[in-house]
Formats: structure tokens, C-alpha cells, sequence
């Protein structure tokens, strides 16, 4: 038997997890004349290295940095992410990235079966987090104001009964709009009152650059956990997330960790904690995030604006890395092949779909190209939807019956 | 409702790993006047601080060392994983901590109801992976060469079906034994024969300082995944472990890794890369741990030796970090609590136990005292057994019918 055919008969949780055929398309986009709009990462010429290094090095200057720590994360990691938070640390619960905590959550709250309702586009992520622990998993269609509560609550009061809400509520990935304050009022009044979580997934937040801050859904009511991460604001290496929740959920999940991974990392926590106390350098580095990031979404914005055709949506963000696009008649996934060809990638909208036809969507993020070469390719992207609309309205024309 | 009153429903995964009564009653010993022979860290102060600062400051040099990564590793790191462990990188999967590779494996290859052996008295971390599957969780009694694969050779011909055998063959944990490598090569064989897959659990193997290596189950079979750590010979804060398997097992893993935590740190992966391919360095690194784990091991046990009855059994370690002890008639349990009262821990082997009585057994590491103070520590736990194994003659004595 060659080690290769040996085949391990995964189980119901590995196969129930979806392998994403949109994936194999993408690792043809990663040649490097392609210019990217199809990533999730943040800049890397725009992560602090200079300031890591340093707390890195007063960091390692303690040898019991690099020992074991406990798996709710280093007290000073808790205390510093429930002052950014403004939360008590007993409620902060440090993992390894955002999506552990997902992944946590899903297993420490969710049974095979269970109904658990996303938005409709989804955070990729959160699917497959879901998916692993083989839950019911409904779309809920996203509106250009956030989670559409109303319908929610009209499948609630039809007998519905989530286990879990999960939402994206500022600068969703990939739908780019926000929740007002008024639909995370009625999120969390709806979990009260039919007894769901919402997961309130936020790792753009501080990336606003336009508009009020709504304020983070667990002012509104007790059902509620929140996400942060440190990925998109100081470095994704870093591998420092957090779950803010009541002490029993803390608890739960904290007992989960154990057995999925024993602890995070004492050092990289200590050099998080570092970096969100220093106040004052923090403000300064979110800033030039913010005004670096501004530039980008405008230049992407605004040059899509005159190379899509004129019935195209645009999603105009204000804040995190993501615009969303429609242009009816597209097809999208087809679109991304004459796209490569012309040197520039995204990620069709099927990719994010749960029920929805969003075969005619698509995700561009503007957060790794300066603004000169995301006009460039805003322009390679204006071809690739011309050639391809084209050439599927040509395709009905010559329809041979 | 006050949210400490907020009880989140645990799913049946949470409720299944068992929560440890005696991690509560260790929490009592972490007093500063306590010495610890409970834990299982290695020593703090002969972690490579220095070399480690050296490499991150090399690699903080290139910001792209703290951008995201893939999610079976860098291939820098599965690269020097390759050649330390003397395989093929596309067999490597990098994991956070082996504990992140037991729990991804038991995801990946186990579903409820599946039976899953383990040694008996079992590594925790493994026993938690296998418990949030919820597998039927069966302990093999361990001898003193290892796991009884004759007793398992039994069962399979009785009609058990495993889906997987855990081991950790080398310096075991807790039980201090090895599997010599007849043990091994008949492990392997069943593998084979019964169509389950072995877990060759192996953090400890290069801290041998006696005798002679026996090798890799793999050596023997093809259904063979190893797991190893760079934190008991490098730093636990890197959070780095690998699995190495055959592709198809890797592949699956992987996938499950994306929706766990999405990937590890680039930056910890590119410092353990680089410490494990600076070769002199690390053979010197390994000889310095194993001449001070040596000393240490050969302090605690000699004066062990003195101070336990003379019916105690003591296991003698050729390598790794822990000696477990038999001592007839002492309840290990209560033991502990006169044990801290007398200045020093060590962990009772119930919490260890899957289906035997090891109540009266006990499990101590050497890893973090020098030999002067193990001295005393076991001097502490002599007194603790005769005043606690009195007790239970005199209580047993005194019993009024």
C-alpha cells in the first residue's frame, strides 16, 4: 500500500466541514503578475514590526515568557484587553485568534442538529466552525443597514429556535455594510426573549475611517458574546484573539481550550498586552491605519465607480478592508478565470453564499495594494467583467434553441 | 438576571470532558512555600532565552513574519521538521502544541460511540481530546515495557474494533516507562492487521540520558501518526508541535486546522525553523537538558529511595521528565493535602486512572528543581507517606465495627 492511497476515512465532523472548490480557483490567482483584491490580510507593510520587536525583546529579557501559561490567558493579556474593551477581565477569555473562539463557541454551545442562523453572505470562518460541529445552519439575508432582525423575529415567532445568532455587525466580511444601532437593539432583545446567543464577531471595528460608532451589541442586552482580535490592528503573527462573555460561558469554553490546544502563547500575549496599554502609540498606529485604509477603499471605490458597468452596486464602505459588488447578469465565478487572465483577482460571491443566488457578487478587499495600483486594478477588473458579461449575453444569443 | 447566573447550556462535547477534581485540589499547592514535583513543565531557567531572542529579532526584521500563514505551516518550518525528524515535509502538518495535533486527530478521524484506546494510567491532554468526540474510551493496562499489545492483540481477536491507539511509547507520561522495540513492531503490526491507527504521542524522546534509542513506531507500519513538540525541548511559549502522517491524513487535518484557529504563527514557526536547523547549536542545546534532567531524575529517585517505604515501587527514568511510584496501601489522594501541608506537591494517580485503581500510586516530575531541593522535596513526601499511610493503618484499626 503506498502511503499516499492511504486514505483516513474522515470522520462526520471532517466531512461535513466544506472543501471549497472557489479555494483551488483562488491558488490560481496567487501568480505573482495578478494583483490581489481576492485576500482577507491586512497590510503587511502597515504592521507595527518596529514596535513588536522592541516589546518582543523587554519581553524575552524574562525567560518565564516562553513557559506554559493557563488556558484563559496571561492575567496581564486578560487585563489589558478588558481595559481596550472596557469589560472586567474575568469576562475576557484570550485565544488564538478570533477564530478559535469561534471554533470554541461552536463546540462548547452547538449539538449535531442544532439551528444556528448567519448572514447570508457569511464569514467563511464562521461556516465552516458551524459546519465542524455539524449544526442546522440558516441564512439570514444581509441588508445594506446590517442582520435583517425583522425577518428573524418573524421566523422566531414561526417556531424557530436558534441555538446561536452569529453576525459580522460592523464592516461585515464580505457584505462591507454595518448594523445600526437600532437592529443590534433588537438582536439582542430577540435573544432575551427566545433564549439564542449572538455572537457579535468584530475584527474590523476599530478600522473606522467615516461615520459614529454604534457601539458593540452586548450594551443592548446579557445573551451576548463578543468577538475581538488583535490580526487586523497589530499583526495576524501574533495569533491573539478574544472572547468577551459572562464567567459560566468563560468557563465552558475555557475548559474546551484545554483539551483543543492547552494555552496560547505566554510571549505573544505579553507583547499584545504591551502594545494595547501603550496608549497613546496605539491611538497614533490605529490612525495611520485608518487614514491609510480611507485612501485605499476611496481610490478602489471610485475608480470601480467608472470602469463597472453603470447598473453595478458598490458598496461604499467606512471602515475595515471589504467592499461588496452586484453587477447584474455577471458570473462571477467565470468572471474570476477571464479575470486572471488579465491580472487581477477577487473572490466570486458564491464563495461567502449560504442560500442565496450570489452568483452575479463579488468580494474585493483594497487592504494590500497602495491607491495607484488599485486603480490599475480596478481597471484589468472592468475589462474581465466587460469580456465576460459579453461573453455570456453572447452565449444566449447563439443559444441554439 | 445577573450575569454571573447566565449558565450557557453546555453542548454534549462540552459536558464530556471531564472536569478535574484534582486540578482543584492542586490549585491549593501553587503556594510559593510548596515545592512541586506536580507539574509537567520543563525548567523555566533552562529554556534557550537568548538564542530564542536572537532568532526573533532575525525574523522581526521581515514584517511578512508577522502576517498570516498557511494552515499546515510554513514551509520553512514543515522543512526543518522534515529533516529533525527525518521525513518528507508533505508529511509534516505544524500544529499549536501536540495537544492542538491530538485534538485535530481525534476531530478528524473519530465520532461518537467510536472506541479509542489509550494507556492506562493515560497522558489527560489525550484522554480530554478523545472525551469532546465523546469516543468509547478503553485503557490498556501499561507494563512495565510499555503498552500490553499482547492484551491488545486479545481484544482485536475478541471482536474489539479500535479507530485508534494511543501511546506515548517514550518516557511515558505519567507511567516514566518505554515500549521496547518488539512492543513497537507488534503495535504496528496490529495497526495493519485491524485497520486502526496508531498515535505515536512522543514530546519527551530527545531527552533520553540513558540507554538506547528503540525508534519511531512508523518504522514498522504505515498506519502510524507521529506527534512531536518543540516545547519540552525548546520553549513551551512557541506553540509549536507537528504531526507527521501519511498526505491523505495531513490534508485532512489541515482542513480541519482552517476552521480550529485558520493557521499558527508565522513568526514562532520561522524561530523554532530556525533553532532546529542551526544543528550544532541544538545537539548542544539537547546535551546540556539531558545532563541537567539526568542529575535531577537520579537526585529525586536516590533519595526517594531513603525516604519512601521500603515496599515503594519507583520507576527509574531513562529520559523525559517524570517517575511514577507505587506505594502499597497509601491512599495518593489524601496523601496530598498532608503532603502540602508538609511543603510539597506531587499528582495523586487517580487523575490518571481509566479504568484501574491507582489510588495508591503517584506521579512526580524532576523537570523544574535542582538536585538540592528535589532532595528536600523528597524528604517533604517521605513524611507526608508515613504520616498519611499511618493514618489509614491507624483509621483502619480504630474502625468502631
Amino acid at each position: 500500500m503506498s502511503r499516499t492511497s492511504l486514505a483516513p476515512l474522515p470522520s462526520a465532523a471532517a466531512r461535513s466541514v466544506r472543501s471549497s472548490a472557489i479555494r483551488d480557483l483562488l491558488a490560481v490567482t496567487e501568480r505573482p503578475d495578478i494583483l490581489g483584491l481576492a485576500g482577507g490580510l491586512p497590510a503587511t507593510e502597515l504592521i507595527p514590526a518596529g514596535r513588536i520587536a522592541a516589546a518582543t525583546a523587554a519581553a524575552l529579557t524574562d525567560p518565564s515568557s516562553l513557559q506554559y501559561t493557563v488556558s484563559a490567558g496571561t492575567g496581564a493579556a486578560r487585563a489589558a484587553i478588558g481595559r481596550h474593551e472596557d469589560v472586567d477581565p474575568a469576562d475576557v477569555l484570550v485565544t488564538h485568534g478570533s477564530q478559535q473562539a469561534l471554533s470554541l463557541l461552536a463546540t462548547a454551545l452547538v449539538d449535531a442538529g442544532d439551528v444556528v442562523v448567519v448572514d447570508d453572505p457569511v464569514y467563511v470562518g464562521a461556516r465552516q466552525a458551524f459546519e465542524a460541529v455539524r449544526a442546522d445552519i440558516r441564512g439570514l439575508p444581509l441588508t445594506p443597514t446590517g442582520m435583517d432582525t425583522e425577518l428573524l423575529e418573524h421566523w422566531c415567532r414561526e417556531g424557530l429556535r436558534p441555538r446561536l445568532v452569529h453576525t459580522v455587525a460592523t464592516f461585515h466580511n464580505p457584505g462591507g455594510v454595518s448594523a445600526d444601532v437600532d437592529r443590534r437593539r433588537h438582536l439582542a432583545e430577540l435573544a432575551d426573549t427566545y433564549g439564542f446567543w449572538v455572537v457579535d464577531d468584530d475584527p474590523y471595528g476599530r478600522l473606522r475611517f467615516r461615520g459614529d460608532d454604534p457601539g458593540p451589541i452586548r450594551r443592548h442586552g446579557e445573551r451576548v458574546v463578543s468577538l475581538g482580535s488583535a490580526s487586523k490592528i497589530l499583526a495576524p503573527a501574533l495569533r491573539v484573539g478574544w472572547l468577551l462573555a459572562p464567567p459560566p460561558v468563560v468557563g465552558t469554553v475555557e475548559r474546551l481550550r484545554q483539551s483543543a490546544d492547552l494555552c496560547g502563547s505566554t510571549l505573544t500575549q505579553s507583547v499584545t498586552a504591551d502594545l494595547l496599554d501603550d496608549r497613546p502609540w496605539l491611538e497614533d498606529h490605529l490612525d495611520t491605519l485608518r487614514v491609510a485604509y480611507a485612501e485605499r477603499a476611496d481610490a478602489l471605490v471610485t475608480a470601480l465607480r467608472s470602469e463597472l458597468p453603470d447598473d453595478a452596486k458598490i458598496s461604499e464602505p467606512d471602515g475595515g478592508m471589504f467592499s461588496w459588488i452586484r453587477v447584474p447578469g455577471l458570473d462571477a465565478t467565470a468572471c474570476l478565470a477571464v479575470a486572471a487572465d488579465e491580472g487581477v483577482a477577487f473572490v466570486p460571491g458564491p464563495a461567502f453564499a449560504v442560500a442565496r443566488d450570489l452568483s452575479d457578487c463579488l468580494r474585493v478587499s483594497y487592504a494590500t495594494l497602495d491607491p495607484d495600483t488599485l486603480r490599475v486594478a480596478a481597471s484589468r477588473l472592468g475589462r474581465a467583467v466587460a469580456i465576460s458579461r459579453g461573453r455570456r449575453v453572447g452565449s444566449a444569443d447563439a443559444r441554439p434553441r
